[in-house]
């Protein structure tokens, strides 16, 4: 990077909050997906003004802008491809505005899910779409991804939250888009197709959210299958009924295993289990965990007394939470990693989907947890690769091109939760073959000069096993990790 | 019209689904809205692929292309400005799959709101965005407009039921965009900025719809007000409690006589009454309906032993439907019109803004009644004008302008359901003046020819009050209704 364009960057959020230094540039280089690059600079910009100068000087120099909450995405959202400015949004994590008898809140994109939701839950409300990664993961990274989690199926996912937007569009200019009420019909929804856009059509610089009220009253109960299958058809058995759980959270044998020798949390040593939860009213959550438990028994699930425990339920949900660091302990030689990791099928298709994903992993020889948010139909898998193994990356590569072709044959989507960017990308495109023209005129339309985080979604090309974290490939790469001396404690405080 | 093109249009629908027939053309230059523009043919396809063919043959010919669902539309949306071809979707009228176990249905465009309800309804579910218009109106068009109704403050609008479309690109492409899945973060959501493009980017050929359940019970009660800022206060009362209603239905006293004056239906002679309606669970319900009453007699409402009525409340239902034709009844000489119809503000402000409304009509000699889904701050309001008389119409437009200036100022928006159009586009553009450039770029990337619906939304220039559909401009305009001799009648069959 020119050393004029770091000058004026230095200008925009002075010398604290801009870096160089190769330590960060590698740091910022990483998110939760497979790979990594560094990038050529890091910036903390403290507001939307801040942003918009940033943009329309690597608009002027054709730089890359890499917008970046939390880290936490699972393809490569955040990784630099192409170098250019990480714009690390952190700093921007107000909340502006909670306006209850409005049903609407105004917050900055760096506010963490949790956060938003301790301060709305005190008046009753909450943003309940349930991210896998609400500690840690910010509200616009969220409304970039369309993010969601355990409780789509009922709460639907970000998309379905977003009232309006500010966003610095790629030439810099700050538009609103959206409305503070709870529904318009005022001219193109914008702010609809910025939802998911992955950072590629410009920077979320704040955020109307609608607010939900939070249940009186939820209950779960969990229930074990000796069969996969018969879990999957468990949750199409109850939507069909019909009855609206708040969430249906399968975990097959791998999964179990894998927390219950890592957490030592004693789920049921079974082939799967539902945990299924039901929210709403007293009597209605009484009376549907009733019905829930009946229709489970009929799919050929069973129950203990430990089913309902409070406590032991309460500590379950937290192990749910481990499931991919316990599979990174697995075997020694692996590590777990998001590969084929976030696919969406019809409900009615769990069975099959989560039957093949077993068989299509044996064929492989590669091993594949899978869990996730079955009530919606959206699926992770988390597949276990030794890391210094080019064959062992080539077999799950394999898997996955499977895996991906037999969710479109169910009717299913690549994607349902985390987003395209790298991993997801050449599988994305066959889902989407029709319509990716279209996406490259709005994106060329809108972003002329590509500078808003190139080389993702549409733009990507080959393997996913490029640019890889992993020492993996160190022959044909060198590497970019900084040598020790090059690592100075502390470049800029948090 | 060209002889060619009509004759390749005949070669693609047919000669019984083409007509170029001044009476044909005439009616098909209206829809619901105060305008009206003669087409120049009108074709009725019937599936996908002719109308790929029809927006082919308009792109090569630079046509106007202007889709059209049951004419429904508020705004002007369906009316020909520029000429060119009308396209009849209501032959593609065809639910072509429930799914209830995948909580998802394909409907073609031309399906209208209420059959598909009742399909839905037998076995338990509902698409509960509840239209005025759902009698008539098709689903494409609620698309399009992203059309709601009483109930969005709970159930949401169109946008929040959208999960997938083909599309025809105004190039002739076919599009297919979202998924059958509840969730998905697949590439940029093309659906949602469908939704509510007006006919401007495409033709909507196929929709999958989220399905909801339809609540186990539901009970309305009906609150006088003796002020109808008291009416209004008692909106926000609610929300804030929390408590959530699947609908409140505010009238004020214009629309009171009116209704009861055409109807004899025998609603309290207030300044305002609210319908409220909660639903759910039927313990909840009992509960709710109570604190719902509650709150209303500390906002100053009164209730009698009618106002829990069930068969009065029906009959109030319907009668809440007929405040339009009524309003055309209230004094001889008048014709109530959709003028200013549709703003939203934020839900406390309904109480500020309907008082605003009635000052505005009062300075400008008009008469304006108010009424509409309050409890998502949603009003609608209609203006009573002598349609022969150019005075009457000025100060009307006149109050319409005052009346979004005050909308605007409340932190609301000019439409919350009915789109912009012709009607609404002055004042949209005031609104969205930020973000207009971006909506120009995105049109003239996916139609850089302007076929489709062109001169409405950012394209519309000048006073709404022209092309009126009233005789009121005869002076300048000769008008283009046809001459009784050249209306022959069925020019073709429905």
């Amino acid at each position: 990077m020119k050393k004029t364009v770091l000058e004026e960057l230095e200008k925009i959020v002075g010398k604290e909050n801009l870096s160089a230094k190769i330590a960060d540039l590698y740091v910022y280089g990483f998110d939760a997906s497979i790979h990594h690059k560094n990038a050529d600079a890091v910036v903390r910009p403290a507001n939307t003004q801040q942003v918009s100068e940033i943009v329309k000087l690597a608009n002027r120099t054709r730089t890359p802008v890499i917008p970046r909450g939390a880290g936490t995405a699972m393809c490569g959202h955040t990784v630099p491809l192409k170098g250019g400015i990480v714009l690390d949004l952190t700093r921007m994590n107000k909340i502006k505005e909670v306006r209850v008898e409005d049903l609407y809140c105004v917050v900055e994109p760096g506010v963490i899910y949790d956060k938003l939701n301790a301060v709305l839950g005190k008046k009753g409300f909450w943003f309940p779409t349930t991210p896998g990664s609400g500690e840690a993961c910010t509200i616009g990274g969220m409304v970039v991804t369309n993010a969601s989690g355990m409780r789509a199926i009922k709460y639907g996912a970000t998309r379905d939250y977003v009232l309006g937007l500010e966003v610095v569009m790629p030439t810099g200019e700050i538009i609103h888009t959206g409305t503070r009420t709870l529904k318009n019909s005022s001219g193109y929804q914008i702010d609809r197709l910025m939802v998911g856009s992955e950072g590629t059509l410009g920077v979320v610089t704040e955020i109307t959210l609608k607010l939900a009220f939070k249940p009186k009253a939820s209950a779960m109960t969990l229930a074990a299958f000796n069969s996969l299958f018969d879990a999957g058809k468990c949750v199409s058995n109850i939507i069909a009924r019909p009855l609206m759980p708040s969430a249906i959270e399968l975990m097959d044998s791998v999964c179990i295993k894998a927390v219950n020798k890592c957490m030592n949390v004693g789920l049921p040593d079974v082939a799967a289990i539902c945990m299924i939860e039901v929210d709403g009213h007293p009597v209605a959550v009484e009376e549907e965990l009733k019905i829930v438990e009946e229709i489970a028994k009929q799919s050929g699930a069973t129950f203990t007394e430990a089913s309902r425990d409070k406590k032991r339920i309460d500590y379950w949900t937290y192990a749910r939470k481990a499931i991919m660091p316990s599979l990174s302990r697995y075997g020694e030689k692996f590590v777990s990693v998001a590969l084929a990791d976030d696919m969406s099928v019809p409900i009615s298709k769990v069975p099959d989907a989560v039957v093949a994903f077993q068989k299509i992993a044996e064929e492989n020889g590669v091993v594949i947890g899978t869990y996730g948010h079955s009530a919606d139909g959206n699926l992770h898998t988390k597949m276990l690769v030794e890391p210094n193994s080019q064959d062992s990356w080539r077999r799950g590569e394999r898997a996955v091109g499977q895996i991906f072709d037999k969710v479109l044959e169910l009717g299913g989507t690549v994607t349902g939760e985390h987003g395209v960017s790298i991993t997801k990308a050449p599988y994305m495109k066959k889902e989407r073959a029709d319509s990716l023209e279209t996406m490259r005129r709005i994106k060329k339309a809108l972003d002329p000069k590509n500078i808003m985080n190139p080389g993702k979604i549409f733009d990507w090309e080959g393997s996913i096993i490029q640019y890889l974290r992993y020492p993996a490939f160190l022959e044909q790469d060198p590497g970019d990790a900084p040598q020790p001396s090059e690592c100075e404690p502390k470049a800029y405080s948090r």
